[in-house]
């Protein structure tokens, strides 16, 4: 049996993607730059993709820029909107793609504050609110933590953020929660939002970044003015429409996915929570995404649980998939507090709507196999 | 009958580069980061498809990074290695992927010198000889004009630089060249280069930056580490995978594409030399690639015959195709210096490998009847 567990690394596209993909690419070769009857097809399809993303998010087709994907996206409404002089505030528990970004923006003379998270990955809001202040440009917090799943309230902190200023700008990296939750750009009051296409059964290649009306990015890529010139470069319409496909997919279905993935997440704990020396970092409660399990295998080296569930045909990730070859300490679980014994044994099994019960079980039961083998090897 | 001259602003993709990437979606979703054996699958991938392309340009597997396209491979080498202080030389007549970002880096402080070109679009020796010191940063200078299809020789340019300086490094955007001409960047002494896939029939959305062993650049896109830590964002496998199958089939049939289009080219100038007001640009000679035919048609509106030709199934552009919306006047015909008449009537043909002389033929009878009606109309 083959189970596949790491769809927060990455997803396996849906059939109607894959076909979506192969026929654009026969279908609408022209370039949406070019002005005949081939280019003018292309721009087309490019404008009707783009208003099925707008309308998943509650915004208008104009407000979306397609990009390369999720991190360009962060980089790009990073750097598009700050400039010497100004303030930043972040968490210690972004991607990344928008934490060294930030790194990098400090060596440059940049402040950022990163605010502090509790043991569930939760910010705190008068820690926000206190630091708000005229100077403050961004604020960027991601919806949904990549490793340990935590759902940062939003709406909460988008009201939170336009009350205190009307000047700092709210950026939202929703890569992980995009198709799984249910995102109001106008309601939770973002101005910035990155998404992408892998994470939710689509080409790799695609994502988008929302702008609301009004802003004006500087650009990550300059050259030929596509995307309202605030990205460069020949569109890729068949990634875009294989994005477009899988956003109606999942969106149609998320709450019925959201119910599924639940269950399974459910099951999985009751199953092991009361193993010895398991401690789960992300509970079936509300504030985390079911999507995501995150549990920490006390003593026992990540690593080497995860090639033994290889051998069987099970797929996870140690820390975050995004940058695991990375030897360093999640930043993520740092910030949660994990002590280094609980640190080093930790796994995160991400669930897909495509996976079953059945998936569920043949890996608990090759997981406690796994672990029975390594404490007596410990020993 | 449909006859696409539009090549090079984007070309069809071939039909197994459509199944590579296909396949690609289907058996190696796995997410090249991770490191479990769907991880490890697709990264063994990836680098199979770095070695391809490290073959065709003569470097090694690991001088080449994959990026979202020739854009962002443009602007990632110039912004990754230039620092305040410096100065660039470029051409006149570079992408505007190039001058823009050139043209943004002067606002902040850069300096720029932009060289001239004949009326053939050859820059000057001597005056880049002249203008290399030791403060000269970055020179960086296309192989193939992508309007008029004038081919720098970038050997001697090569040459010329690292005579003068070993500070200075040499990008070549060869976008427009890779796949349709050798390059060897060792014997061309070149330290950077850029190319894309979607220009010879791979997928768009890839592409991929040389950066010569030693050279260490600062990322365009932060995050992960991907890449080296050089391009951050999950590897977009499918369309590598594409794009390098693409290299091969290019790369094998390169000589023998070369001569078939070179013959296309030279029937359709035989053709249409002697007709009144025409001027051909980018005459049949070793300087200039075949697959590009540049003419102005004399006191014609371009945009008029062009939605002419598409009447009857023919694509064709106007200035460059990249940024063909742009309605200011090409600067790379301005350069060469057109005269206003003539630089209002011009359409660039854009052969590929995969157009047929019965084409070439149609395409010269309906530009027969297209300009007789348009130079009746204006009397």
């Amino acid at each position: 049996m083959e189970v596949y567990l790491d769809n927060s690394a990455t997803t396996k596209p849906y059939e109607e993607v894959i076909e979506a993909v192969a026929s654009t690419m026969s279908n609408y070769y022209g370039n949406p730059s070019s002005i005949h009857k081939l280019g003018m097809q292309a721009e087309k399809k490019l404008n009707e993709c783009r208003e099925v993303i707008a309308k998943a998010i509650n915004c208008t087709r104009d407000e979306i820029i397609f990009t390369s994907g999720g991190s360009e996206s962060n980089n790009f409404l990073i750097r598009g909107f700050v400039k010497p002089g100004g303030n930043i505030i972040t968490t210690k528990i972004e991607h990344p793609s928008v934490l060294n970004t930030f790194k990098e923006m400090e060596k440059e003379g940049i402040n950022v504050l990163y605010l502090d998270v509790d043991c569930n990955g939760r910010i705190n809001l008068e820690q926000l609110e206190n630091n708000i202040d005229k100077d403050t440009m961004l604020v960027s917090i991601m919806h949904v933590n990549n490793e340990i799943g935590y759902i940062q309230d939003i709406e909460s902190i988008g009201n939170l953020i336009k009350k205190k200023s009307s000047r700092a700008k709210f950026h939202v990296d929703a890569v992980q929660s995009y198709g799984k939750l249910r995102i109001d750009v106008v309601k939770s009051k973002i101005d910035l939002l990155s998404a992408s296409a892998h994470k939710i059964h689509g080409p790799r290649g695609a994502g988008f970044a929302y702008i609301r009306k009004g802003l004006v990015p500087k650009p990550l890529i300059i050259g030929g003015g596509q995307e309202r010139t605030f990205r460069s470069g020949t569109e890729n319409l068949p990634a875009i429409v294989g994005f477009s496909k899988a956003s109606e997919i999942i969106n149609k279905n998320r709450d019925k996915n959201f119910e599924k993935v639940k269950q399974l997440k459910s099951h999985f704990i009751n199953e092991i929570e009361n193993m010895e020396g398991v401690k789960i970092n992300s509970p079936l409660e509300d504030e985390f995404l079911p999507y995501i399990l995150n549990v920490s295998f006390i003593a026992v080296r990540a690593e080497v649980l995860l090639h033994l569930l290889e051998e069987k045909g099970i797929y996870v990730s140690m820390g975050s998939a995004c940058s695991s070859k990375d030897t360093k300490d999640s930043h993520v679980l740092k910030a949660i507090g994990l002590k280094d014994v609980e640190l080093k044994g930790t796994i995160r099994f991400s669930f897909s709507e495509l996976n079953t019960l059945e998936e569920i079980d043949y890996t608990i039961e090759n997981l406690e196999k796994s672990l029975k083998f390594l404490r007596r090897v410990a020993k």
